[in-house]
């Protein structure tokens, strides 16, 4: 085999493994959108449809970790590429989490009736609104093995705290208030844990991909477990 | 540099890591252990030793990626113990996230009064004992590279989410009975829910256990996402 013929197998191997990333990256956005809808207009087909398509993101993970070893063991990667595929298990992991997250949010979403606490569901899809730019940022990040891009998403997640921290308080006074809406009411709180969680993955991929730039973490400072 | 020296350092860098992952082992067993104390017994002191640790994770978790690097550029491994240490990159998440889910249940027991629901918080207890075991084994089953013992890990997650099961159902009826008990009720319900997360986790440790010892996955199908 020619140089020229390893090297461009192996920035197609690369670039295959860059895509199979950004295809779960589409994938967890569609169950995520998905999710968001059921929430927002109570849409049963749209929750059916992220709960069906989740097997997917699971299969990806595994083709992940098989294109991984597979370029360690034939290609020798070197610097930033080889920072480029340690970083890519842990992504195609936080990955297949959102989407899980997406898959219990429309679980739950799924058996909201309309009557739900409207004030704190306007709340929630204003996080979701939220944490779509940034989940859409951080894979623009790593496509781009952009530092300063990932950095910015990584900055926006106090936001999501912050409203998370509300409408965790907000969901309490009104169960307190009214034991009827109880089941509504936990669903509610745990779709806003949900949110939190998938706002955590999308800050965990960001300082991969800092990492992936410059070979060392962002001040994890912010890596404290979430509030309680 | 004799070929004898290069694989004496060769070993000695693989041992480190796996050295690295076993302390994080470690630490998320005491802080797991640390949070099912501070649930039993009220105890805050452990509760507030837990919370503090949580910080060494991370390091760690940091160190395990730095060590993956540095062995696949220098080392180039092959085969099993290439993919121990792509799967090492996995498990330290899996590690640092269990000791995020104690610290949590740590915070959250920390604010249960004694006379919070006995019966649930005594189904809690043993979810927490049936997960400490679990991890203690899928840690040897890291170690030894013991493919068969990650499997019995794995098994036993349906026990787990079992208890899950019925004491989501319990609490719930609580809840929706006696609307004064609705914070220690809410506490009680996501120290449920953070138990169920460190079991996905020990059994994710468990699956790659055995893609590291076979090189393939368990079927996927108890993958599912938890039930909500």
């Amino acid at each position: 085999l020619s140089r020229a013929h390893i090297v461009s197998s192996y920035d197609a191997d690369l670039a295959r493994l860059v895509g199979t990333i950004l295809e779960m990256g589409g994938l967890a956005q569609t169950a995520f959108a998905g999710a968001l809808a059921a929430l927002a207009k109570r849409d049963a087909e749209a929750a059916e449809r992220v709960i069906d398509d989740d097997a997917r993101l699971d299969d990806l993970e595994e083709q992940v970790d098989q294109s991984a070893v597979r370029l360690f063991a034939l290609r020798q990667p070197m610097a930033g590429d080889l920072r480029l595929i340690a970083m890519s298990l842990k992504i195609s992991n936080d990955l297949e989490r959102i989407g899980d997250y997406a898959a219990s949010i429309a679980k739950r979403a799924k058996r909201l009736t309309m009557d739900a606490p409207p004030q704190a569901t306007a709340s929630l899809e204003r996080m979701g609104a939220c944490l779509e730019t940034m989940l859409t940022d951080v894979l623009d990040a790593y496509r781009e093995r952009d530092a300063r891009q990932a950095m910015s998403v990584w900055h926006r997640d106090h936001e999501v705290d912050d409203i998370y921290d509300s409408v965790f308080r907000e969901l309490l006074g009104e169960l307190k208030a009214d034991p009827r809406a109880t089941s509504a009411g936990i669903d509610l709180l745990f779709i806003a844990k949900n949110l939190e969680r998938i706002g955590d993955h999308t800050t965990n991929i960001a300082e991969r991909v800092h990492y992936v730039v410059h070979g060392d973490r962002i001040n994890r400072m912010r890596h404290e477990p979430a509030p309680v």
